[in-house]
């Protein structure tokens, strides 16, 4: 069985276990795959009440625990959410398999045939915390992707993911996966993470899933190359050439569409030129969309532009307005509350977004080819928007289907970690006889 | 100036100002940097004489340090070494521009523009041991992907390195480069290894350049992402269908053309069908090139086909053969020694490989396209050759110009880590006002 606790099996033997599974994995088509996929959605369905048993167990031990309510509502399944676990599986069925895939090839001077073709990196280990649909999502795309997985939760879901991993796992035997090619670490100790950190010679990468902390002890124990998905601190910057009523749209979306995400926007940059023109308006819009605004002493100029009456009740414009302090530009709310400051040139709001960006998603909004250029080759992140909202930075958005993760770290993989971003490659050369002069 | 003592400035300050210069340099176009590259060679040259001055002391300091001659030999420089040193720089300036470059884009079904785009990784730390024309392939390379570089030589290199840098430092300045774009740590503690390997905020990449020692050094205490370039124990396995000449021809050249490199071959395979009818002129072959053999039972039995006078040389075929053990096929010999084993099928050739090789580079002979396919397919390794030495795996021989190191790891760049590979990549989205459903 893949699925043990780790007083039966040592991390290191389930580690292994991916390892062999991993090398008959990389070789197994398409096909194989994606039946083994459907299998495991249906298995999902079919499950759900043994699902559900266990994840009542966890829920019961985290309101004994005294879980806030956020993370019980994290922790909680129902036979809805099973169904919506198991649809995202059929949806990864439908992508197109990365493996085999010629990124570049060509005929060397020499007659040397070259191709460089995609293929497994081997064995991903996921960590993260309280949700357990992460337990399938991310072995749905490590199966499609011809990747064996260890996967490695939160002790407060340990239930849940055992029973989650335990039926992914014999789906996929069931349907000529090999054993061992989904494992689960039992244990949310961090006597476990650490040894799971170095197993250099059958793991491959370690995605972390959760929040800062998770990710500072991984980087202090880590010996096996981490791909770390920073938060996102993102910035729209309206020029002063904007087009106002598409800038207020996007300021709107980016901001208020989803507040809790990586890629909605926290802080909005506007060019000196516009304050009057733009801000009053913007304002009334995001105050009736429960928008609290840290705006900077410049920006708080409007007040210049508002009647005496919408100066008294303290609220200018329905907006509740505060003064942004540094500590604004810093901090990512992933809540309904945006920073406003105001610069004097998009050359001001690259120097802004150098600073205090975390490299995530930008956008720049402008009907200036130069401005537009300029920002697109001095902002130095992973997706760099020019008149569009920053929510577009999601795999599924960007026509990759579904992601494991958003990375902010420069190597390997930048932006939605997708099915290729789970690849690696090899130089494949083949020649009649050829020999080095 | 870029190239200053620790005990004026600090590793942080160091990679702080190379923070800075990225910035700037990610954004110079290619005039520039090549302008700045034709600088350093032609620099070098006219400064040949300091560059001696500062590489004697090292010597005097080598030689009193009782370094030994292979050692020392790899320390020295003359004019015709730095002249070879210089012709490399030009040799970069040839090579297309990495940065900017459209890996892939299209158009989404929503009208977004989307193109991945390679940009800088921003700041690259390349640790070396003795070799000081390092110093300059690396910064080369680094300015070229309009990367800024913190240089961390070894103390044995300490005047030759500071002199190869200031130099390069000054003449990039000088071309219009910002300062700060090529640093130097001076001082090759383990202290100084142990601050770089861990300023997370202004380091992208620590490259090392160095034996297993640095390497073991570097993994214990680095938090910026590294890439290892491990060793090669790499294979040839000829299959039952080998054309015997071009078998021949191939396996001395991945053997003895140059031994001492990480993509020469360590241990050759041989199907046993074909024993006899290879193995035999193969061996007089070897001999007469000076290779020891260190082959297996199985091997030996070639014996049955030789002459008695032969045998009792001690000597079979003019060749010096002892019995494999265990410890041979996980030896990376780096010297005119092969290990010999015999294996049944492509299937065994491949498990030997798998639980023997260190990813670099494997190579089949074969007639076969089944067993081809099968080996290519099977085989994890950076490079999977057919019927062409493994000698090959080379930045420059595969078409990708200078390298920087040959990474054995699979995150980021496999194989040959050469302009591209120094790169990484961000999104560029376009649209006319785009939100979110």
């Amino acid at each position: 069985m893949a699925v043990t606790s780790t007083t039966a099996t040592s991390v290191a033997d389930i580690c292994r276990s991916a390892r062999r599974a991993a090398r008959e994995l990389a070789q197994i088509d398409t096909a194989r795959k994606d039946a083994a996929l459907a299998g495991i959605a249906r298995a999902l369905i079919e499950r759900t009440e043994e699902i559900l048993a266990a994840n009542a167990l966890d829920m019961e031990a985290g309101r004994e625990a005294g879980l806030g309510d956020a993370l019980l509502d994290r922790l909680a399944l129902d036979a809805v959410r099973i169904a919506q676990i198991a649809g995202a599986v059929q949806d990864i069925v439908a992508l197109p398999d990365p493996v085999g895939e010629t990124i570049e090839g060509r005929r060397l001077p020499n007659g040397l045939d070259i191709r460089r073709v995609r293929v497994p990196l081997g064995v991903v280990a996921v960590v993260y915390e309280a949700r357990p649909n992460v337990t399938i999502d991310a072995t749905a795309l490590c199966v499609k992707s011809g990747n064996a997985i260890v996967l490695r939760g939160s002790s407060t879901a340990a239930h849940s993911n055992a029973a989650l991993a335990q039926i992914a796992a014999r789906a996929a035997v069931a349907a000529g996966l090999p054993e061992g090619c989904i494992g689960l670490v039992a244990g949310g100790g961090h006597e476990e993470l650490a040894q799971l950190a170095r197993q250099n010679d059958t793991v491959d990468l370690i995605i972390p899933r959760g929040g800062e902390g998770l990710k500072a002890a991984l980087r202090e124990v880590a010996t096996v190359p981490v791909i770390y998905a920073a938060s996102g601190n993102c910035h729209v910057y309206v020029d002063a050439s904007a087009d106002l009523d598409r800038a207020q749209a996007i300021v709107l979306n980016a901001k208020t569409q989803r507040p809790g995400v990586c890629n909605a926007a926290e802080t909005l940059l506007v060019h000196d030129d516009i304050v009057p023109d733009l801000l009053p308006d913007l304002l009334r819009a995001l105050g009736e969309q429960g928008v609290l605004v840290r705006a900077d002493k410049r920006a708080w100029k409007l007040a210049e532009v508002m009647t005496p009456e919408e100066l008294a009740v303290g609220e200018p414009l329905g907006v509740v307005m505060e003064l942004a302090t540094e500590e604004d530009w810093a901090t990512e709310y992933l809540a309904p509350t945006l920073a406003i400051g105001v610069v004097d040139s998009v050359e001001d709001a690259i120097e802004h977004i150098s600073r205090y960006g975390s490299g995530h998603s930008e956008a720049i909004l402008t009907c200036d080819t130069d401005a537009a250029r300029a920002f697109q080759l001095g902002v130095d992140a992973a997706c760099v928007y020019v008149n569009a909202s920053t929510r577009f930075t999601d795999g599924g958005e960007l026509g990759m289907g579904a992601e494991i993760g958003n990375s902010t770290q420069k190597l390997h993989a930048r932006g939605p970690i997708g099915l290729r971003e789970l690849c690696t490659y090899k130089y494949l050369v083949t020649g009649d006889g050829h020999v080095r002069d």
